[in-house]
């Protein structure tokens, strides 16, 4: 793969001063464009070997480019900080909004290829990690993240050269990416090395989102051709984003007239009668709550991370549990994470992204009150987004939680549900409160209008995302009272089983 | 996942009457819109555990649907055609046509996890199965054919409770589906192949093709529920169809007012001055021809098979090299294989189907005097493609290649070369001598005008397409006798290699 790269590919200074000229002035035009268009955003992934000129290719950029909507994003052995959360966490942090470039070292193909080299993970986990990505980057694509990847070849001799005269020079060495591959030394390790590389370029060179090797040699031919492959990309979204047409309406689930068969669901065999026994609540509520203070204080809770998600019918009660719980929590270490309608900064990014700046560090608990499923259930139900785009969140859905749990993050989601009937008496309830007149608004009649598409919605949604390592719980909640104990038994049970 | 399959699903006789009567018009009525249209062809999966009724369900669509356009693809254990050709190769066999609908009973996900159920393959194995699988119809959703994947449920102990009827019924059933599971028969096996399905149907529910599992305890409810599916499907097909805007055209690689860098290309970068030692020339092709002859008939061959791939510019002497090529080879054991435009029939379906339906047996040799990589050459300097179908194209066709030499079939591939100037003396010897005229059209003298562009298109493709288990070999094609030479010696190599 990728044999042309090792032919000669130079450029003497007379043609880059030329090209280079050139190149400059279309890509300040292409990137003034992007930045006022704000429809997609741009990483730009520099990958390879070490010596081939990563931090110079950057620094050209710099220069050629403006630098306000610009910015790097390198990664090296994670900090303190990042190793307290998913390994995905501060790729997710780093997102540059729309109409912005985010130049990005030691991503994660790096950070993959480099657990492979030192015999980290087997040779199945890292297909298995190449797979993942690749869903990733489809994610990405599909959510306006243009995605350029560039990998810098040198020949290994050259590289080592370069890496032994950079050691010479010493001090500055440290803060290098290159320092990261110093490690690999053995001539195996190295070829070993160059095979998983090779693999990765195969296997995640993908329609959307294909390598680019560059011979990286001569620094001048280097430089310009990854200007060339960024002006190329900026200029095809440009064009992209000038020729979408208005989004398209979102075809309805069902087309009007086909005959609806009965369907069975979740959440409408609930048998809604449950009562707790108001006499024993008091005590039955105390005794939970220390149980779950003593296991969110627990030595082995310190390395785990505690995420409760909260969905379910308007006024079934989500607020009143979430204290509940949120009273047996160390006020240090838990917070509550409202979602409503995302803001400008949150619109700017692929979807998830408002999701994963919540996530709790290991320790911690994280209460989300309404999540990620609003894109299956308020986004499906009110055509926010298209058929498609709700669809392909169940999967992206199942994968953001599998990182979640693989990072020893417990979590437990629950569908508070209750009656019609109920909903009624408790939105009139609230309307003749002063005090909790708030808390009911136009919204929530008009989504009450919509019960049908709202219960198929849940229904399809905890259908396919029960998944065994985060699984629903459908509470019944009628009752108030029931419905706290419910949460909190859950909560402990779950913790009693996993620390 | 998918739990509410588990709740009572059923519909008396008086429900069923009324509901499929009118699901039986619309279905007609959609199936005719979906056969007029011929934009895209449907296959309907049926999986499930045995004695769900998948025999029924397909009675039921016969009964329903116009069986015209409607065709049954069943799969048991591999047929003795089948065991000498890759695993998906049956599939690709049957493949219906545009307008068309397949009902898959048996298919690619019931495979795998039958063997993984078997314990005949890993876990790590079965996980890059389904992960290959997805690629396979993402592949297949681009090409236009629609997928509905319908998982039968019925509980373990119901199901058991069929089996043991029919097999007291005795005789017919060794020709049922269901004698394939039967083999699975403790209690563990079948929790393990519980789970496996479940991990299955997670993995494989995509966006663009999600699993709909059905409950099929009551046939009545499961026959309407897999109707409403397909009419739901199509019905959705040919609304898109209608959408459908015309083509876009293909965006150029470039946007013509980039400054181009100077491109190294493999191509380009060949020394074409290689002459054969014309004294010798005879000698030595005798001697590689025997020697090929020998190779090719020799037991060990009999197990493999071989893929020769001939592309390279018009004139290069593709057609004198596989004469030579073919020449010694057992007539009954080999096909030259000319691609030129598509027949209708090959248009009707996915691109890479007209290939597949050349693939050689064990023992045998397919020639292909240009090839499956027409759409990252000629269709995309002409346009003929978008430049997303030519982009994933390299993707696919390194999987394809992968199912080849999985299957122990050995792929060669070489692209001939030979100068602009070789070019135009043979294409105006070629004019000037009658019996050769037919070989030049206006055509050739069109392409030749674009050579840059075919130079780059072909230096992409071997640069992401030159995989270490099916390699290019670039020929230097300016003198005949040494093309046919190296051609003749590298098949002889590589044939020494891996017998």
């Amino acid at each position: 793969m990728f044999d042309s790269v090792r032919l000669p590919h130079k450029l003497d200074k007379a043609e880059f001063a030329e090209i280079s000229e050139r190149l400059r002035e279309k890509l300040l035009d292409a990137q003034f464009e992007f930045g006022e268009r704000k429809q997609k955003s741009l990483l730009l992934l520099i990958n390879g070997s070490d010596g081939a000129g990563k931090g110079e290719v950057l620094n050209r950029l710099y220069e050629w480019l403006d630098d306000h909507s610009l910015e790097t994003l390198s990664y090296g052995a994670p900090t303190e900080e990042e190793r307290t959360r998913p390994l995905e966490w501060r790729y997710w942090r780093d997102m540059p909004g729309k109409g912005r470039i985010g130049l990005v070292i030691g991503g994660w193909h790096h950070r993959l290829l480099h657990h492979r080299a030192q015999g980290k993970i087997s040779r199945a986990a890292f297909e298995s990690g190449l797979d993942e990505i690749n869903r990733s980057e489809e994610m990405l694509r599909n959510e306006g993240v243009v995605l350029v990847k560039v990998w810098l070849h040198v020949e290994d001799s050259v590289a080592q050269k370069r890496l032994a005269k950079l050691r010479e020079n010493g001090g500055g060495l440290k803060r290098a990416v290159v320092i990261e591959w110093d490690d690999i030394k053995g001539a195996r390790e190295r070829q070993k090395l160059a095979r998983s590389a090779l693999d990765l370029v195969e296997k995640t060179s993908t329609g959307y989102a294909p390598w680019a090797v560059v011979a990286a040699e001569d620094a001048r031919y280097r430089d310009a051709a990854v200007a060339e492959l960024l002006l190329v990309a900026l200029e095809r979204a440009n064009a992209e984003s000038a020729a979408r047409a208005p989004a398209p309406t979102p075809a309805p689930t069902q087309p009007a007239d086909i005959p609806a068969l009965p369907r069975a669901s979740l959440v409408g065999a609930l048998d809604l009668s449950h009562r707790a026994d108001a006499e024993r609540y008091g005590e039955t509520l105390d005794a939970l709550q220390g149980r779950l203070s003593e296991l969110t204080t627990s030595r082995k809770f310190a390395h785990r991370g505690l995420v409760l998600v909260f969905e379910g019918n308007d006024a079934a009660g989500k607020g009143g549990a979430i204290r509940r719980v949120r009273a047996a929590l160390d006020p240090r270490r838990f917070r509550v994470q409202g979602i409503s309608a995302p803001t400008d900064e949150e619109l700017a990014r692929p979807y998830l992204w408002r999701f994963w700046r919540h996530l709790p560090r290991l320790g911690h608990t994280a209460i989300f009150d309404r999540s990620w499923y609003g894109r299956v259930l308020v986004e499906r139900v009110e055509g926010f987004c298209s058929r498609d785009d709700w669809m392909r969140a169940y999967t992206e859905i199942n994968d953001f939680e599998r990182q979640m749990t693989r990072a020893r993050i417990l979590v437990i989601k629950f569908w508070l549900a209750i009656s019609q009937e109920e909903q009624l008496a408790r939105f009139a309830s609230r309307a003749s409160r002063p005090a909790k007149r708030y808390k009911i608004t136009e919204e929530d009649w008009r989504n009450r209008g919509k019960w049908p598409q709202y219960e198929e919605a849940a229904n399809e949604m905890i259908d396919r995302t029960n998944a065994q390592r985060a699984p629903w719980t459908l509470v019944e909640s009628n009752d108030k009272k029931y419905s706290r104990l419910k949460v909190l038994r859950t909560i402990v049970e779950r913790l009693e089983e996993e620390l």
